[in-house]
């Protein structure tokens, strides 16, 4: 019988060791799918977690060398927050959106909507001296086509990479996985003016491509680096092209939530 | 060697007709699945679009022989739609959550926030003298476990199963799927508690591990029901028991964005 069936597989690169500033992540990648004899083949996404995106890039703040400034002083006060952390908040922030009890909800740096522009502590070594955060990639597009083009000259294969990052949602409990850098991949999905099974003109003609990538990933990826921060996404159908994640974003004005 | 991957796979059933009322959808499930000489392992996630579940509950509405009210006149006048239409949402709704341009999101009467109430005419087969729509199953939960319970008499293999429909989101474009009924997994994933690689506790505590399985089948179902409704997830660790996709709601007043 001739296999017809559609399928998507998701591999998750095993023996990525714990990462840190200047190590070659597309070696790691390389290596670990070879201890798994994994071969990676064109059209494969390569899902990253953010964490050991900017821990292998050095984005590393140890708080104790930070000098809180007077907002994130009043800031911190008011939310029951260190001063020092909501000062590094504040740095990656175009615009609070919404500051209420503990949770602060910003525009990140690069226009992402998410708690704390993305700041985070958890499964960050700590140095013994100073508590340490680890803040996003600077540039997450440059980042995931960094790792692309790195891929392809280890390997000869040309994949397609998301950068990924677990984001608390309005009006839904728990965090799901979003892309924040894309490369090599359209992250949304255009299909206006493709007709329904009727003939009918279709109506959600966006499609979040990349961010169901991203929190399909995520399932495998469990939370932060765990030692399975990438995975391999095997079977989805995508537009490859040069592409950004600033795509998904929708800008404010066209924003009923902001 | 021994194959330690973490591996996750999808499986769209292939052959499942177009849905009708009165249909044992559950039947075609197992029926598809054999023409492939695939089989449902136990812990398998059977996930199912919300198209196919509210056709063979028979929820459609045919807009000739629905009588708008004063509310629905006005606001279909203010926002450019049929009048019938926009009583058929307002029939479904607890409350509107924003109606602005043509864009009508809601609190759904089980209490999705939703644009249009979950309403839809997209891959709805259309009578020839009234056009017609598609509602959500009236109770998705129960949808799921009667799925589930069906599945289980037919093959003697428990899985759980997720009810899924496509959500746009605020802030980030693009419709993504998201769980609106299901049986048998816990919907949230609560890790409160748990240490990260250094000892710390974790920051994001609560995962939405049935979203992110529903956007991962949504990248082989495509949208609506084209035949690929079906899709058989395996490889995802979760919590088996009696559940709601209600747990998956964030209460209102702990939600900034209402």
């Amino acid at each position: 019988m001739i296999n017809m069936l559609h399928q998507m597989t998701l591999t998750a690169v095993p023996n990525i060791p714990l990462i840190h500033e200047g190590d070659d992540l597309a070696a790691f990648i390389v290596q670990g799918l070879a201890s798994a004899d994994f071969s990676l083949q064109p059209g494969d996404i390569v899902v990253v977690a953010q964490k050991v995106v900017s821990k292998a890039e050095g984005r590393r703040v140890r708080l104790n060398e930070v000098q809180p400034g007077p907002e994130a002083v009043a800031l911190a006060e008011r939310m029951g927050k260190n001063p020092r952390l909501v000062q590094v908040i504040l740095g990656e922030t175009r615009e609070i959106v919404r500051a209420a009890g503990a949770v602060l909800v910003v525009e990140q740096r690069n226009g992402l909507i998410c708690a704390n522009a993305g700041v985070d502590r958890s499964n960050v070594d700590q140095d013994a001296d100073s508590e340490t955060v680890l803040l996003l990639p600077l540039d997450p597009d440059t980042s995931a086509r960094h790792l692309r083009d790195r891929l392809l000259e280890l390997t000869g294969v040309r994949v397609a990479v998301i950068i990924n990052d677990s984001h608390g949602r309005p009006w839904r409990a728990g965090a799901a996985g979003v892309a924040i850098g894309v490369a090599g991949i359209a992250p949304i999905e255009d299909r206006r003016g493709e007709r329904d099974l009727f003939g009918y003109e279709l109506q959600h003609t966006l499609v979040a491509l990349a961010d169901q990538v991203a929190a399909a990933a995520s399932l495998l990826q469990g939370q932060g680096d765990e030692g399975r921060p990438v995975v391999v996404v095997r079977g989805v159908s995508y537009e490859a092209r040069e592409a950004s994640a600033s795509e998904i974003l929708r800008p404010k004005h066209q924003d009923l939530f902001r």
